[in-house]
């Protein structure tokens, strides 16, 4: 046991009432309420350091990915459409880390991975290594619904795309200023040309910049998907916690949970954490804050396992524990309004 | 629920005392016991149509393995190092699906996944997609001990494995006739050119031709590993449980729990089969028995998810659950001799 978790447990800091897991009312109060929450990933994100400018870019973005996924859950739609359709307005934002604005591999390449789950049936659809798919999350969703398999790579991945007739692009379009300035300086501080001041560049600052989204619809069905870039100037083919179903994804119905996660991957994976956090539900019967908190406040901040979560349960009820600086989330509250936040 | 699962549940066929859930005792007495145990995949594997040449080979290359990853433990070696060593041992065999005759994917490739876990520090590794290396689970390892990830995958994991100075060989050299004899059936059935008697022919029986491996060591440390050429004729790209860690690989001492999967990978998956026995356990406090029992035959059954899985406590108890016709499997013993098994 490390001594910051020590600290933790002996700081009383894993309440529910912490700052960081924010939660929401069931946002209707009807017998089959709808519920919607997103993040934009976690990491380093500080105030101080953040633009009027830059933050205003990324409140428009969650707005925009809340309001769109809502829309389709009130008018009766699915869970996984409007998972699906929320995480293609943030992989369309050039503020996120997936899909365009993605963060380049080490070769300077862009990889991006996915993941759609269906808490009804436990189907799943998973991409990883994608160059040329514009939508990853789509392709995820038709990998779950028209392909016999849950998860498939690479160009294998891409065949499939074209013959469902995917939208797809040069990997060139998903790159940004912003990201190959922030490429640019890693490779040259890698290569040992900058001075070690140039690392608290807020360009190159410490985020995971994965998206995702849970949903609960009239139907009383869950959904979880997650979309990313990976971690800045990873190693090619490098694959991460969101596309892996039960660690950055996951969602069930007979568990009441759906969970996406973002941070650093690795841990995600080796402490299956979306499924942790279900499996505390479905067998611990812990409500979704203590089991989400419990996992990502204690298990991860215990192994420095660095990031957030966002987790509903079978109400619609909402928790949205990190344990970075900050994590870009948001979720539709109890009168239909969508909050975006950006910080503790 | 399903009706065929609220049969079964009447039929009180899940009782832990069926045929298919051998176990095993600890190997010692001592305070310290060792354990080991593997399998080589599960499917439709019948006596009647097994040749006497074949089940020598079959058995000859389990109780290699088990007398190799044995051997390790018994001389104060790692669970992972016996892991690794008796999967290379599988790998190298032709008879397994697993590196040298594995199976070919619908374009008449080889692409080879395999994963490893430590359970005492949840380190992982995973490699998918490999298409040169010789014995993937090495590069698993590899990848868990030297580089900052978990999964690599493709040529991005191979572009690692040159770095690593690790064995490659061509594509070609994973192909075996009895293999090329399968993929051509398979390749002419769905062409339309064979009588649909022909797919009763042995070479193209349904067999999830996984390899893994379970070991519980000196330090008490448990340990799991898996390594797999896929499903015949799978599509380019896809990628099953095998790699996926919690779903065909997963070991924790905390949890006490390690376990190895072979079957339907994409159901596998779903159900976050080897992290659910473990959270079972760790959660529930169930015996291993009982949670390997419960998910592969009621949750796995009631879904048509066909495998098994090899599974071991803490104080290496070892149980075999398989929903198939029959699993290639076998154990170290209370006297520290090899049992290998084929059949119900």
């Amino acid at each position: 046991m490390s001594y910051r978790y020590l600290c933790l447990l002996a700081a009383g800091l894993l309440s529910t009432t912490m700052a960081s897991a924010q939660t929401s009312a069931p946002p209707s109060a009807t017998s089959s309420p709808i519920a919607f929450a997103i993040h934009g990933g976690a990491g380093t994100i500080l105030k101080s350091r953040m633009t009027p400018e830059g933050e205003a870019h990324i409140r428009a973005g969650l707005t925009e990915a809340l309001t769109t996924g809502y829309a389709i859950l009130q008018r009766g739609g699915s869970a996984v459409d409007a998972v699906e359709a929320a995480i293609r307005v943030l992989e369309d934002s050039p503020y996120f880390n997936a899909g365009k604005g993605a963060v380049a591999t080490s070769a300077g390449t862009f990889e991006l991975d996915a993941a759609i789950m269906d808490g009804s049936t436990l189907q799943a659809g998973s991409v990883a290594g994608l160059k040329h798919i514009k939508n990853p999350i789509s392709l995820a969703k038709l990998v779950m619904q028209h392909s016999p398999h849950v998860m498939m790579i690479g160009d294998g991945a891409e065949v499939f795309a074209m013959s469902q007739g995917i939208d797809t692009v040069p990997n060139s379009y998903f790159r940004t200023e912003t990201r190959w300035h922030q490429y640019e300086h890693m490779r040259d501080s890698v290569a040992g040309t900058l001075p070690k001041s140039s690392y608290n560049d807020p360009a190159i600052e410490k985020k995971y910049g994965t998206v995702g989204a849970v949903a609960l619809d009239r139907e009383g069905h869950l959904a979880a998907g997650t979309s990313t870039g990976g971690t800045a100037f990873k190693r090619w083919g490098r694959v991460g916690d969101s596309p892996i179903i039960g660690a950055g994804t996951y969602a069930s119905n007979a568990s009441g949970c759906a969970v996406s996660a973002t941070g650093t991957g690795e841990y995600f994976i080796r402490n299956v954490v979306a499924a942790d956090i279900c499996k505390r539900v479905e067998y611990l019967h812990e409500s979704i804050d203590s089991a989400a908190t419990y996992v990502v406040m204690r298990k991860l901040v215990a192994q420095h396992g660095d990031g957030g979560v966002i987790a509903m349960d079978s109400r619609g009820h909402v928790v949205q524990p990190f344990n970075t600086e900050g994590m870009y989330r948001g979720y539709i509250d109890a009168n239909g309004k969508p909050v975006a936040e950006l910080y503790k």
